[in-house]
């Protein structure tokens, strides 16, 4: 078997077999496939495409690749959840505390974020002393002991999916859905859960742009761990504006506490409740969504999802009073308001713009080694359909940096985000039935 | 400028401007872009194609990579040719001798061969004592004194394709026209000729299968070197069945000696003629074809392009006796016949079979260290369009080996060659007019 030969074949919209996937995606995890052929290929496929045997296989090698987590003592059922990725995107916050408070055991492992705002280890590294480096037991006894851990991912995980994403990253390679679907699918095998539920979102703030494409992605991933022996679904959501009323790390922990105090913004709560009721269901705890939703809102009005989330955060070294006392957070000294430039109605509230304004004021990293000031962010006063009056504040930005051109940036980013028309405009719901 | 960007902008079907390419190019040369990097965008290429503008620039590019050789000082043209490779492709031998005996400077520089049977060099090689290794001046000086020399590439011509087309053959990325194109274009504008004509071949025995692939590669390179203020043109012709009635090394030469004295197959003739015919017409030498042949015929009939191969020969190293006494090449002891299964006309002689067939005897390589059995090869009675007796000869192998697995694989391509039917068969020109 040569690589040229697979490469050839995928170029010319051939399908690769079981083996020379294998032989492809081992080779280079192991070192003898050179870099620059896989990339040739990565690229073939991202014209070609993978069908869905192709897929499957590639998901189950990438799975293969390095350690499986077992959870088979457990005896029960083991969550995970996945989102491809959005601003203001803190649902795992919630929904985590909140599932392992009816009982599910979740098995989270999470990564940090690149590119745009923190990711889900970033933003509860927030709270002072919480540990997200848990070993294999000691992630294991948590779930036992209290139904959920939250972890960064080990680096033995999926390794053919760590080598080739770094490549994919470099040779403009990412945006293949049998790519992903590999890449997202075998992460949540590999981390040992057997009901997966994924937020697959679209939009500007998302690296997918259409609806179609979500569902697309979401359809294969659903199909591809079926195939895989897991209960999986998804949930297809917008990500045209920040989800939520707050971006950036602290701010964003603050505003989990909240919504598990009830206190939540309508977008927010339709994504959460949506994967909640999806997970609750796939596990059999409920048999359809009303039963589930009751579930849910029965979690949160009864204090126990916030208690549960308290006893994350001291199992893993965290404060638990920082759910009261928000002074513990680090929160940017400095503010600026964006306000409104006319009267109207808000047609726009640009989630990448938001992203790339909260980045320049530190919430985010370019590279690996950036550090992040879990300070910086913002709080959004006005949202898509509000109707506002001139100067009437309608995002605040939160920084620790002095002004300079790239605190003007950031503003300016913030300022463009918004467009303000005369129209009404509709809120829809940020959850598509699919 | 970053090179993944440069990438995702080809993959999306955009086009790249001249300092992305050559941001690329010589970044790559340089070292300071990434192989796998080179080859997913060498990938896209294949996909989305170079436009005209993108094409000449990166043939430009290649140019500039390394050495040009300068015959400012001659005051004359500067001929060469090229041929994008064949099977019993012996062009070369026969028109250098005869253009330079009609007064145009050729300044050859060719390669060895691999995959196939061998190349020009390796041809002349079966010259005992020819010495194809000539260092810049002793090339432009043997020009200058017999109009003539054949000399291999030296290292520092167009290094940037040197290593990009180490890169494309183990990615699957050889077959893109302005790849191609900028890959020859670039050596021959490099080599200092100012007349350039090209041999584009198709079909069995040619990496391009069809003719329409032909055209528009020849039309691309004859835009690409006018834009780069070449003389150029190009033949299209057909490599269906081998080229003349000989393949291997010796076999080839000594077949080429024939032609030089007068006696040739008519398909080698008709493509050495109108090669011959169109860089007269562009050096200014003759005003027409009728003209120009008349030229070549009285060339070969005089004896004086005999005597010039002679020249070149004792120019090189080698012994001009060859010439008369083929004794002094080494030709292979063993002969094995391939004998008509049946009467009929031959419908077909598959090149492809009959260069596999020869390369198994020896007369190619597979690795660029592999060693050549100039003896090896073989000697063909019948072509396409013959009518044949059951048992006739066809064709007869020439190999030093025993007698081994090895031999009688090469015996059974030799005989798949060939097709016989009781139907009629056209010989048809193997030279396409466009």
């Amino acid at each position: 078997m040569r690589a040229v030969d697979i490469i050839e074949k995928k170029k010319q919209g051939l399908t690769n077999t079981k083996e020379e996937i294998e032989f492809m995606v081992n080779g280079y995890t192991k070192g003898t496939i050179e870099d620059y052929q896989m990339s040739a290929w990565l690229m073939a496929i991202c014209f070609r495409g993978l069908n869905f045997d192709e897929t499957a296989y590639m998901t189950e090698i990438f799975v293969k690749s390095g350690d499986v987590l077992d959870f088979s003592d457990f005896g029960t059922h083991i969550a995970d959840k996945h989102s491809t990725g959005g601003v203001g995107d803190k649902v795992t916050l919630v929904l985590i505390p909140l599932l392992a408070s009816l009982g599910v055991s979740c098995a989270k492992l999470s990564g940090r974020g690149l590119g745009m705002t923190g990711g889900t280890i970033d933003k509860l590294e927030s709270i002072k002393g919480f540990n997200c480096l848990l070993d294999e037991e000691t992630f294991k006894n948590q779930i036992k002991k209290i139904n959920a851990a939250i972890s960064s991912q080990t680096p033995n995980l999926v390794p053919a999916d760590g080598k080739i994403y770094a490549l994919r990253d470099v040779t403009a390679t990412v945006d293949n859905k049998s790519l992903i679907c590999a890449s997202v699918v075998s992460k949540k095998i590999a981390s040992g859960a057997d009901i997966i539920v994924l937020d697959v979102k679209y939009g500007s703030g998302a690296f997918i742009k259409t609806k179609e494409e979500a569902k697309d992605l979401a359809n294969l991933m659903i199909e591809v761990g079926k195939r895989l022996n897991r209960k999986i679904d998804a949930v297809i959501s917008s990500m045209e504006q920040p989800l939520g009323n707050c971006v950036g790390n602290s701010l964003e922990v603050i505003e989990a506490i909240e919504f598990l105090k009830g206190k939540f913004s309508p977008d927010l709560y339709e994504v959460t409740l949506e994967i909640a009721v999806r997970t609750l269901i796939l596990a059999g705890l409920a048999p359809d969504f009303d039963s589930a939703k009751n579930l849910v809102d029965e979690a949160v009005n009864s204090g126990r999802a916030l208690l549960k989330f308290k006893e994350i955060i001291e199992a893993q070294g965290g404060n638990p009073n920082c759910v009261d006392d928000y002074s513990l957070f680090e929160i940017g000294q400095n503010q600026l308001e964006i306000k409104a430039q006319a009267s109207g109605y808000i047609q726009v509230l640009d989630a990448l713009d938001v992203a790339h304004s909260c980045k320049l004021l530190g919430a985010g990293r370019d590279k690996k080694t950036d550090k992040i000031d879990f300070g910086a962010g913002c709080v959004i006063h006005k949202k898509k359909g509000d109707m506002v009056n001139k100067d009437d504040v309608l995002l605040t930005l939160y920084f620790n940096a002095a002004p300079s051109a790239r605190v003007q940036e950031a503003y300016d980013f913030a300022k463009s985000a918004y467009k303000i028309s005369n129209e009404a405009t509709l809120k829809t719901s940020v959850i598509e039935k699919f």
